[in-house]
């Protein structure tokens, strides 16, 4: 177990199986642009969420230990797979520090939103077979009913480009079909990678369905978190995210663009 | 690097990412009833074909490394990608023992099956961008033209069993267009996945173009090659292939099934 001291000045700590969690890396600059970012996106490994979950556990403890490196004052743990059959690793490995997983924000936000407690979730295999979600729901609100529903090709549909593509549309229409006759009213991306194909995905529920992106709800939560350990950074700079890979592969300044919509910065490339 | 003596008994070693070298498996084992086979799939951090030269070749190392404690007396590599990007690092790393690429058993019968001389190959993006089926099929007679066309919606369409799916057709259509104005009469199924989606391939080509499956030529190749060297076990008996993997997800002996058509054996879990 590490300890370090912390300060507001220590950077935020990001880390995801790959590139979606850089949905969050942009949603927290988005309302906290004087933070410093490490991220590490385990691109030699991706994807988590079709491996058991011994090797996420496994995983999980690497990733963590990686950005201890940098002494972060918080580690948000971007993807959903590990959040949720993970996080006890995670905070074990990372000692007194705060430690938010983008499930458990995205479950806060689902359930406030719900108005006739019926929410649909869609993520990995690994996330729905963990039923976290509905456990995290549960949590808050035993009432809600909660129906999940594993999607496994959209990681591949979103990486490959095919947002709108009739190929994805057929796909999509086939996963979705069941929360047809759930009625659910809210239906949350329990996938960093989903927010890339969202309008395909509304266009498919129809219209009524409110679509929780837990990018943002990590995002605000980790700004509560601060300001209450009174850790907010003061500076008033904008800082650039510091991106640590475990591989540099041929397509990652594409996917860089298609998750953050800018050119790839320096990247740097690190050993697991 | 190893030396251990071999014998006619000691086992063939087969390595792939993942479970798409079972395809090989099946192959040797319909030729060669007698001979041990120890597989290794590296599950834990399968897919190769869309991460970097750099990160493929560790991992062949590392592949090669865990098949050696088993002391074979030949290495065949099942996945196209390592074949493409470091069957040197294979050859280095095994030793004196032969070493046999799925990708020059692919290469070498398609290169004698070309009336016309125009092949087309399909593989993953590090397969195709490398250009080794090109190359070995230009090294056998320059005169061949060869087009390749990365499709990496072909492995997660096959694990998702989206075999004839009208999506899966959809998706087909657009990666093989490129392959109409070409007017090739033969195409390489570069990569271990793609023989599940044979007929769907083959639907979209159209009639009067060959298709190569690389996991029957590399096991004739590997018959001749314990031929040559008075390798081959003398036992009548009929061995079952001994299996590792680095992880073992949920959806593991869905997979075998599909690739093997029957159900799942014993399995070995390994440390990489």
């Amino acid at each position: 177990m590490h300890q370090h001291k912390t300060t507001p000045e220590s950077p935020i700590g990001i880390f995801d199986s790959g590139v979606g969690g850089l949905t969050v890396v942009r949603a927290i600059q988005s309302i906290l642009p004087s933070e410093r970012i490490i991220y590490f996106g385990d691109t030699a490994r991706v994807p988590y969420g079709s491996k058991s979950q011994v090797t996420i556990r496994k995983y999980a403890q690497d990733d963590t230990s990686i950005l201890m490196r940098y002494q972060p004052k918080m580690i948000i743990v971007a993807c959903n797979t590990v959040s949720a059959l993970a996080l006890d690793v995670v905070r074990k490995t990372s000692g007194s520090i705060p430690v938010i997983g983008v499930l458990e924000a995205g479950a806060e936000l689902a359930a406030g939103m719900t108005a006739i407690k019926r929410i649909g979730v869609i993520g990995t295999q690994a996330t729905v077979c963990s039923n976290a979600y509905a456990c995290a729901i549960n949590d808050l609100d035993p009432d809600i009913e909660v129906y999940s529903k594993a999607c496994p090709l959209f990681v591949p549909l979103a990486e490959e480009g095919f947002v709108d593509h009739p190929a994805a549309q057929l796909i999509a229409g086939e996963y979705l079909a069941d929360f047809d006759e759930r009625h659910i009213d809210t239906l949350v991306l329990g996938c960093t990678h989903y927010p890339i194909l969202r309008r395909m995905i509304e266009n498919t529920v129809g219209p009524g369905i409110a679509i929780i992106d837990s990018a943002e709800a990590v995002a605000r939560r980790a700004k509560e978190t601060l300001l209450e350990r009174s850790l907010l950074n003061p500076s008033t700079a904008t800082e650039t995210p510091h991106l640590l890979v475990s591989d540099l592969p041929q397509k990652f300044s594409t996917l860089y663009r298609l998750f953050m919509g800018a050119d790839m910065p320096d990247v740097e490339l690190t050993d697991i």
